[in-house]
């Protein structure tokens, strides 16, 4: 083996854990240093933590550096900052700005010689390589993409808005029969209400009305009123022991006809016990190929679409021809 | 719309056929000439066919060749002799030889500054992609390939090597319940007999003794006797009507653990009515890819490892940035 590649972590929230355990199950990585916002001192963790305004002077101790932060305020900002600096990987994943955000990033990188991989993890990323592969493939087809089963982020931090509501979990659940309909080549017509169901575990307050609450919830416009949504209300211990894992997953299809009528489906699912340790480990994949590809004397802003999947393994072409093709 | 890429197709059979009607289903792709081995004048296509000979003089006319050949015998020597003369895509198939083929092709493309796509199509290809893609992301996992439900090609002439066999198809059915437990995580120990099931159809000569047909099969080495094999009788007007399109599939599976001990699976599957009409939709696919990366000035023999997916896409990076990731 080589020399191992130099990662360096900014930001060490889930994500960032999730990044250094991902890190410690491939050989040719090494994590060097976690930079943070906050007090490095009250970082513990596998490797010493810096500022991230010190990140600057790992510019020789660094390969790559993996964005850990969010899409919200996080990275519009390290991204750009950080492409001048380091080959970068990050899950910016605010589907209507990436086009701006690549040209941000891709300005820096292209101008420091740097690769760096935005938009990457399972969607943006691998669910978005699929769809681009089957519609290449199925060019006169139809595209469904499900979630779930798994938390929503968003929609939970919706129930805990609600008055009377002390903590919540909701689950995206993905209607089985609507997946059925697609795979049996049906190419139906899915409304939103048709295609995900929407799960809520509540935790009221004392002496809050829970029918009131639980009408709140179902009627809400955007996150609930368009999905059939059940709600359990439980106690805050059993929020803890049962809800506190992140699961995910999803499915991406496309069913497509062609020559003489035939019914094609191609079908790419994840079921993910953590979401944030699976999008780590692609961010760690990406990684090594943003490696390969500066190596290669590549440089700017690239995304899941520009990159062989060779680049992802650390094994040789040949390799990979011989074993896996 | 730019120029149109313009395609020819070297061999005529169930494959050549499929992809001339994917080409019809690209608007930017046309199919310039079918070449063969046969009586030019025996073929009926959209456009006129040649002898096979006769390709070297449409140098001008063809951007790439599309090798629709078989790999036992015509592959081996028609993909380092189109090498030479065009941009080129096939599927050769021998998984075993595929590092020799990649050689000799890789010479003569190289040489002459022309891109060969080599060894695409769903298996080699998607599911290649899908191995390498789950080994890069999860690296302590275990990986499955299930087969089916599909016609093998090579079982099924082993069933009408028996004597007293007239005519036979055998589908290849993968067990559902080795698939849900590996879907499940449990990383199973699979024998042989458990992924697979084996249903043959066959049409016995009058007189012939089915009993001992049918115990020939099952206990056929290699093909049958470590399998759960089915076999029924059926007339040859039934073979004809119920048996003979060509549905195939499977699934590759990659069940990992991340982190804390979470259990992730990545999922691939296909379903396909036609499955020559759907190899023929990855090469056209790739055909694009060929294109595109000798026009930015690639050269030499490639696999589905070393091409990013952007290129499979009429679109421009923009576009599959701003729409698809």
């Amino acid at each position: 083996m080589g020399k191992q590649i130099r990662i360096g972590i900014v930001g060490y929230g889930n994500l960032g854990r999730g990044v250094e355990m991902a890190i410690s199950q491939n050989p040719d990585m090494k994590l060097e240093a976690i930079f943070t916002r906050r007090d490095p001192e009250s970082i513990s963790a596998s490797v010493k933590a810096y500022a991230i305004q010190d990140a600057e002077l790992f510019r020789d101790q660094i390969d790559v550096m993996i964005l850990c932060g969010g899409s919200a305020t996080d990275l519009p900002e390290q991204g750009p900052y950080f492409a001048r600096l380091f080959h970068t990987v990050d899950s910016f994943d605010t589907h209507a700005l990436i086009p701006e955000y690549y040209e941000a990033v891709n300005k820096e990188a292209s101008a420091a010689g740097k690769v760096s991989v935005i938009s990457t993890g399972w969607d943006p990323g691998l669910f978005s390589l699929n769809r681009l592969l089957a519609q290449a493939i199925l060019p006169e087809g139809k595209e469904y993409t499900f979630w779930g089963k798994g938390v929503s982020q968003g929609h939970s931090d919706a129930i805990r808005r609600v008055a009377g509501v002390k903590a919540g979990v909701q689950y995206t659940i993905p209607s089985q029969a609507a997946v059925e309909r697609v795979r049996s080549g049906e190419n139906p017509e899915l409304s939103t209400r048709e295609k995900h169901l929407r799960e809520c575990f509540v935790v009221a307050e004392e002496g809050a009305d829970q029918e009131s609450i639980k009408q709140e919830i179902v009627s809400m416009p955007n996150y609930f009123a368009d999905y059939d949504t059940v709600v359990h209300f439980i106690s805050e211990e059993e929020l803890r022991s049962n809800h506190s894992s992140m699961p995910h997953g999803g499915m991406v299809l496309r069913s497509g006809k062609t020559g003489a009528n035939s019914t094609q489906l191609i079908e790419f699912g994840l079921k993910l016990d953590s979401n944030p340790e699976f999008t780590a480990s692609v961010l760690v994949a990406y990684a090594r190929a943003a490696y390969k590809l500066a190596a290669e004397g590549g440089n700017g802003a690239k995304t899941v679409f520009d990159i062989p999947f060779g680049l992802l393994s650390p094994k040789s072409p040949a390799e990979l021809r011989k074993e896996l093709l």
